[in-house]
């Protein structure tokens, strides 16, 4: 099994990158304006995404798996791509010097497909999105989430 | 062991994508302006990073151990970091649609460490530096790289 990690930084207090973690309007805020359903422990939250020409390009159905207040969210992907369904998406944080420092799984990927690749540059973006949805109110989620290739 | 992957693509001929992989020039617009030594087969490059306010962060030195026109680049960690020593760094070429597509990998991590998630982050922000460098002529190369966090 093969793992994608990230680490990103945001100065905002721990509360703030927990909301917007643990929350359908946060989620929307970073990743795609179509988030929708339940971010409990136990709920099943979608994200669909398209292009800014309107086109769908695809979507993801997840389980919430753990939630602990100012300190992690965990996921179990239900549907969406052959290659993630099964694994597991989970945001930890915690404080170093004046940030809030996001530390970022998805795991269990069965093989390392050209697709981990992509998904991999793709989280670095949408972690780059949540750190100034919370800096400075306005993030890049589809569909104006930024470009990295043909896949979009 | 475990790797750091990425994929972006680039609206740009496979030659100019690989010029800026393979030559020093290229090197010090995407990654860091500090660039130096031989970029040819057996060649030791040095890298060394700054904060914009001028202090230095640290460096790398590579061994350009392979190089295949229009095709790869790859490198093996001789100093730098601790975790660094011994690591390989690959860059793949590959054409699909209207896209250069630039395959990345930094494998042989000896542990998943905090500091190998900020490297896969930062090693996102300077794939997209290349893409930036060689669509534009102007990419994010250090001191002027994208901060992601409290480590730069």
């Amino acid at each position: 099994m093969v793992d994608i990690v990230h680490r990103v930084g945001i100065k905002a207090p721990i509360s703030k990158v927990y909301a917007a973690l643990a929350t359908i309007d946060g989620l929307a805020g970073s990743w795609t304006r179509e988030t929708t359903g339940s971010s409990k422990v136990g709920g099943n939250i979608g994200f669909v995404f398209h292009m800014p020409t309107g086109e769908e390009i695809g979507g993801f159905e997840m389980e919430v798996l753990e939630l602990a207040t100012d300190q992690k969210v965990r996921w179990r992907v239900k549907n969406g791509p052959e290659e993630w369904i099964g694994t597991d998406i989970e945001f930890s944080l915690s404080r170093q010097d004046d940030y809030t420092i996001v530390t970022f799984s998805h795991r269990k990927w069965r093989e390392e497909v050209e697709f981990m690749a992509h998904c991999s540059t793709k989280w670095a973006t949408f972690l780059l999105s949540l750190r100034d949805l919370v800096e400075t109110g306005e993030g890049k989620p589809s569909p104006h989430d930024l470009p990295i290739s043909n896949w979009h």
